[in-house]
């Protein structure tokens, strides 16, 4: 695992930075469906209304668990790319984890008020430092190809700045539009997943690169 | 870790989907024990009876436990003979951990309101989005032995595809007898892990395949 | 991570079993301490008072972080000496690991009830269990050198069989002891850990046999 | 993952002790959100100073993350140059998990009194504890050179002491400032992580040891 090669990298090796960030990500993923509870019903006749009832809860446990696939996968393609760490990739790596097992709270927050502005904004917010702080992570290993392979061509560098930086201009749309409609807001969440599972140009670059 | 020969992977190496894919697995699992809680007794004497009266969650739990530990041997299963990885299949792969970690949720419901119908249906339904995603995902990666080795013989697939395939079925049996008899349904899902534990002719063309 | 060179292993590589296993390990390790809960208190100057009443669920949950920790080494110590893996091998450790997500419950079940001797037979039970199903495991694999390597001499195999006996001897020991005297009961739970920590022949054999 | 050539490690690989101590820190990050809860507010106009109201919750969350992370990387430089393990070392590496599965308790503890003076010795005594243990692990792995390179210099492995025990330092500190003034305790522990944010002379030690 923790093979010695590393180089500048002070031991810490990308492997188990890999395998904490795979750790989180698991369990913020799963701790997701603790704010789906079954519900306490005085009549058992209630139960199936009270089961619909729970549908925007369902649905921010799809929408989140989605949102951390796409920075898991993003967090992913540039560990792909990363030859060496060093301790600033190592805390920025561990800042990156801090907001993205916050999401379990931000969204509960938001299930559980979802026609209330400030849920969605502390939503968007969170989102928003995840995919900034990956960005830092991204322009820090590449900046003068400090911690990527030096052959790495400009392009690739410029087309994985531009996909990450299109997720946080997304839930910033998210909640300048929470302030005409919550509706509108809420919309941008749930759509934004779907443009991450279409192949794009990123992906034969990288594969180029690999 | 990743190693950088994926091929058209874009980065998205094998044991990387295979962490996540362990991690959510022992979170989702070790989740379930939350479902049972210590009794609290206004007197001691209770207690013995109080513990007793957990029996049909600890069932759930056992069952569930079971469950999750099919559907894992099966993921598995395919990773085994699955050589490449691309964006597709891993957003069938985070799809299927969805459902996955949603089990926690379908395990309580049916703990708690084991003789409600529609508690029968959510579970069996969770546990038959499950299979089909899976199915899905081999669909995926063998079609035109898209993600496979080319030698991978016509057999084999179709061996695995009736594999996972059984267990919707089951499931789907067991929701149609709901409609009858819950207990019938409750013993269907009981007795569905018994027909995993036996070794199959799939394990001598996996490995053989190997 | 799976190699595929495990011969007749349908596919099951060690190295995931071992992952889902250290999963669980964590997970049930670390959700022990959700049975301390920080003290509710009306007037601020009980809390000290308070905080030292929490000492029967701090010891429980050090005995039980301890046994946990015994037995992920026994798992660990087998599969060094595992050269393959099958499916009912597989299945041993899923039912294996079914006990171990069964510890949080026990332990808060003893740590609610410690002066229940129903709590001492549920949690001596619990680890029993354990025990059990991880002789069995080695059994298994041993048995006509199934899955180890051929050349493992006797003595080793007899020696871990011991070892791991002696878990389940113990903790029934408690199991008798609790019909005369709980606090004697008690005591072998938290004296039992200390047998493990000094190392044994079973060091000398085992690094021999690597 | 576990190679069989540890040498005298009793079958106690690097690797498997690195997936536990990961998955025990992932598990222990991630649930310090647990201790932020969505409010409950009879009026929703209430939300937004409901919410303000839970700032003291989200530092100590961040403050322990920066804690937890400071460990793991502790932790992980030591593996870097461990290059055996023994069962006294998997026992030292077991207690210290066991006081890292204790911070979200000593944190929801803090967060929940942090104008009580007790809070802080309990959280102040908590993090001493995971410092004292990581010391250990290192003394006990240097000594005599027992499980590191022969050739580790001497300076390297007085390098990593000092840089060690400064944790239990500031904790120590603050738990003495604590007696005269609890807002300069709580500002010790926001401020210690900065302190290991700069890369310091042990980088370039421990890169020239790899």
């Amino acid at each position: 695992m923790s093979t010695g090669h590393e180089g500048p990298a002070a031991g810490l090796s990308k492997a188990r930075i890999e395998a904490l960030t795979d750790g989180v990500f698991a369990v913020a993923m799963t701790l997701l469906i603790l704010d789906i509870r079954v519900p306490v019903v005085a009549n058992v006749t209630q139960l199936p209304r009270e089961l619909l009832a729970l549908w925007p809860r369902c649905a921010s446990y799809a929408i989140s668990f989605l949102m951390l696939g796409i920075y898991w996968v993003g967090q992913h393609n540039q560990f792909h790319v990363i030859r060496h760490t060093d301790r600033a990739l190592l805390w920025i790596n561990i800042l990156f984890l801090m907001t993205i097992s916050f999401v379990p709270f931000s969204t509960a927050l938001l299930s559980s008020y979802p026609r209330q502005q400030i849920a969605v904004v502390v939503y968007g917010g969170n989102l928003i430092a995840i995919g900034l702080i990956l960005y830092g992570h991204w322009s820090y290993a590449t900046h003068g190809r400090r911690l990527v392979d030096p052959e790495l061509d400009e392009r690739t560098v410029r087309l994985v700045d531009r996909r990450i930086l299109i997720g946080p201009a997304m839930f910033g749309l998210a909640i300048v539009l929470s302030f005409f409609s919550l509706t509108a807001a809420l919309a941008v969440f749930a759509l934004a997943p779907l443009w991450y599972f279409v192949p794009g140009r990123i992906d034969r670059h990288l594969s180029g690169a690999s």
